[in-house]
């Protein structure tokens, strides 16, 4: 069989978040295989309660680990970097990052207790790091944190560029700007598949620049009173200078609350990313200036329950209490289904007296991600043979790939599991992987398919209800069944307390048995938890879970 | 003492939903009251799993129906009729609403079995009805509802103007068209106090009228083929009856489905509010026509799970299918917090083939509520004395007083228990009551703060650990502690099941308890509970909830 060139999402592609892109080049089943990005998406109460983290099932690759090159990692976000370490033993594979993403990916491995060494620091292009049949550089790109970077791919099939996350912005203010030269040259070699960056693509005008925001947050900080708050991405390297360094200007101090916000300074420091920043002062520094003189940068800008935002929000964070006629900025984008928790902070700040500033003007914060006409620049720039929209939701992936057939390029909708061959001069699904998700739940990985979540919604739905019964060595009942509710309400329609009228319907049951109903605990339960069921929904509307414990004498 | 005028919000001030508005006049403490709208919010699985409805706590007035003389409703939205059914029996006055609302407020108390006669209809101003103190009119004004009304409430305190939700629109489509020179009339009188609608306080251009949308979706619907299907508020007869118009002239019948659509346009056309709509087909005639001729308005613009459109996404409704090169219409707005829901049917659209159009353009929605220059033009035709914001979250209610306050107006945030004297010169806190919510769960209402759901979400968050023992007449354990799990992963650190390192350690624990532990539920519970929350941590790093039942032989 004569080789090919195979990209095959395990995560990232039919969603936005936990990003997982396998490269493989050889005889089919026999194919060398990389990893770009391995990243984590959030839970929610919704769909995931309890859960700490949602990784991409890695099985398939797992089980081919001794297949897979190397990893490699785009940029430093949690969707494309937040499940590196989580991994790392399983696949057993060297992990390649520039230096501000190696420092973020390292300090993961650390916190897992990983050796040293896990992670190697790559040069941008040209320089390039080999591993199997692909040769990969890491190619400068703007994005809303440092050091993104688009992956130059080499395969004895030719050249694919996977973008990773980007933008078309030539004046990111931090980082290296967009270069058309670059991309021209690297398209100059002929580009077999472009594998593309897709959130973005309903966004009908350019993209503005990250540079076009600070004007605008001076202006703002400049004419605010009180002590002056902005939250946006710890990782928006960038943002945090801007807002930072317009603090500055109006003669404010600086202090970065919140861990990540501290954490990310300084890795950009520490790696050269970021060459200047105005000096910062420690939340009891800021507790002893007058309140006109304070700029405080903090996380939280998605509502998150814990960051310093929502803890400022409801009374104090570090002994830092805001009070009326402060200036809270949210300079930052709420990402869909997180507007709850951010509405809720924006209210407790409106009680307080704090005025809000959000981004419903668009002045103060732009997207990180390449817009439709940026998408279309950038396949006229590199003008592939094939485009594979990724990082998109199902509806984003179709709008891209249809951009890509008007122009004339082969675009194709490829959704995580979905095997294709891009070697030739059109795409081909050539098999179907099963691929799913793995909860992080405490410190344990449960599939998403265990049912253990499942319980839990099943629970939070219709409430518990917990029977226990004893049977002696004769098959007798010893007392009475025992009933305890957990999340079902106490009375219903007869007033009298639930828990008796089960207690009643279930010792009827109980003194009506026979013999071989009694004998055998699975009758026992089903009676037993169909009685409550029936029972609940006559009383209390709504059938809750049951638990029966049959305890034997024996 | 001298008698007052007061307002008292239950339910509508500092969130959007629940709306339940007291007013009172008479000696403190003795006042007569009626009560304006009475209204439901919406549960979550973040904050209420499994509730079916929540309800503003009616605990003050139930204590006060004595002096309850009647209830007001303004429209026929949920967040304003939703809960008169359920309190009816318990509040004990008359309901008064305009036709359509009336219509809709008697199917909810068939549905609960109420008598006949509960509600009564009442006609516009200058119609007025006598409740104690108060003379109440129904002044028309626009909204995304037929028959709209702001109350004219007339006390011996001089006149409050309650504006119910409202925009400015001089040409509704369906209904009657905002009335100014009605409003300069109303006011003329002098108004004592504007209660008024703060939901688009945020919003600083003008409301664009309903009548805008029907030229582009006319132009949508007569550029597309295959199946036509578009989602709106069932409630928002006017759209529903632009969409029908535009479906009828590019030559496609109408076919109405969800029971809600269905419903409204029967209560429009039967209450006389709509006068003309084009002629509707059923699901089965849809079925045997050319897709091209057919225009489907669906159920389910909030991505709710059971509506029509969600069940198209999945597959069929009724025996239609969509497919690829169908067209499905968001003619709505996503309400923040669902936007999960939402995306989550776009998605199963596009994997279908169906093409999408949604709000992000303006073009085919507008919205029900007056924009900050439209409540600027209110305050200025009523011209009162105060103006309380109602209908808002905290910070609408904020700005919307802040508004008021520059134009010279006494405007104050007077959130859900606030009781105000509005009938001098400014309006006074004169009392702060109780409130709160409740939930409607099953059939049941329970508290808020009674536990059920807070249980739920406990168990939803860490899952679920029962445990059994049963204990003799002389304080001993027989046989060994039994242990479930629901909602908990089987394995952890150990790699052994976890049902058996918890068995083994409370067994180690039976083995050495005192007599004195042994002869004490309470102590035999919380030991468990206490071990089986900490191995838990150790093997699976999070902590369960744990119910612990002893059994004695007696």
């Amino acid at each position: 069989m004569t080789d090919r060139l195979i990209y095959l999402p395990l995560g990232g592609a039919g969603e936005i978040g936990m990003n997982a892109y396998v490269y493989g080049y050889g005889a089919p089943g026999k194919e060398r295989l990389i990893l770009v990005d391995l990243g984590v998406t959030f839970p929610d109460m919704d769909g995931t309660p309890g859960v700490n983290l949602i990784f991409p099932d890695m099985t398939w690759l797992k089980e081919r680990k001794d297949r897979l090159e190397a990893i490699f990692v785009t940029h430093a976000h949690e969707d494309h970097v937040g499940a590196v370490a989580h991994f790392w033993e399983q696949l057993g594979a060297p992990v390649y990052a520039r230096a501000f993403t190696a420092h973020i990916a390292r300090l993961k491995m650390e916190e897992k207790g990983l050796p040293d060494g896990t992670v190697r620091t790559v040069s941008a292009w040209p320089e390039r790091t080999e591993a199997g049949p692909f040769t990969v550089g890491f190619a400068p790109i703007s994005h809303s944190i440092p050091e993104s970077s688009a992956l130059v791919i080499d395969t004895p099939a030719g050249r694919v560029l996977h973008t990773g996350d980007f933008k078309v912005d030539t004046a990111p203010v931090v980082g290296e700007p967009f270069d058309h030269a670059m991309f021209e040259e690297i398209a100059g070699e002929g580009v077999q598949a472009l594998v593309c960056d897709s959130t973005n693509v309903f966004s009908e005008h350019a993209g503005r620049s990250e540079s076009t925001v600070g004007p605008e947050i001076e202006k703002l900080v400049a004419s605010s009173t009180g002590m002056f708050v902005a939250t946006t991405f710890a990782s928006n390297v960038a943002r945090v200078r801007t807002l930072a360094e317009a603090g500055e200007r109006a003669g404010r101090s600086i202090c970065l609350l919140g861990r990540a916000m501290r954490r990310m300074i300084e890795a950009a420091v520490s790696t050269g990313v970021l060459s200047s920043f105005p000096k910062v002062i420690s939340a009891e520094e800021a507790l002893d200036m007058p309140r006109d003189n304070v700029m405080l940068l903090v996380t939280g800008s998605q509502g998150e329950r814990r960051a310093a935002s929502a803890q400022l929000a409801q009374g104090k964070y570090r002994g830092i209490e805001l009070r009326e006629g402060d200036t809270f900025l949210f300079s930052s984008k709420t990402i869909p289904g997180n507007e709850r928790g951010v509405i809720r902070i924006m209210n407790q700040f409106s009680e307080i007296g704090v005025d809000i500033v959000d981004d419903d003007s668009g002045r103060y914060h732009v997207s990180g991600h390449a817009n439709r006409p940026d998408l279309l620049e950038m396949h006229r720039l590199v003008s592939p043979k094939i485009v594979v929209p990724m990082h998109g939701e199902h509806r984003h992936l179709r709008e891209h790939a249809r951009l890509a057939s008007e122009s004339g390029k082969r675009g194709i909708v490829a959704v995580n599991g979905t095997m294709l061959d891009i070697g030739g001069d059109a795409p081909l699904i050539v098999d179907h992987i099963e691929t799913g998700r793995t909860y992080l739940d405490g410190s344990v990985q449960v599939g998403a398919l265990d049912g253990i979540v499942r319980d839990r919604i099943r629970m939070a739905l219709n409430g518990q209800v917990i029977v226990t019964v004893i049977v002696d060595e004769d098959n007798e009942p010893i007392g009475e069944p025992w009933c305890e509710l957990r999340g079902v309400p106490t009375t219903g329609r007869s007033n009298a307390p639930l828990v008796e009228v089960l207690e009643a319907d279930l010792n009827q049951f109980l003194a009506r048995a026979e013999a071989k109903t009694l004998s055998d605990d699975d009758r026992i339960e089903d009676s037993m938890r169909r009685i409550v069921r029936q029972t609940c929904l006559d009383e209390i509307g709504k059938k809750p879970e049951v638990v029966v414990v049959v305890s034997r004498l024996i």
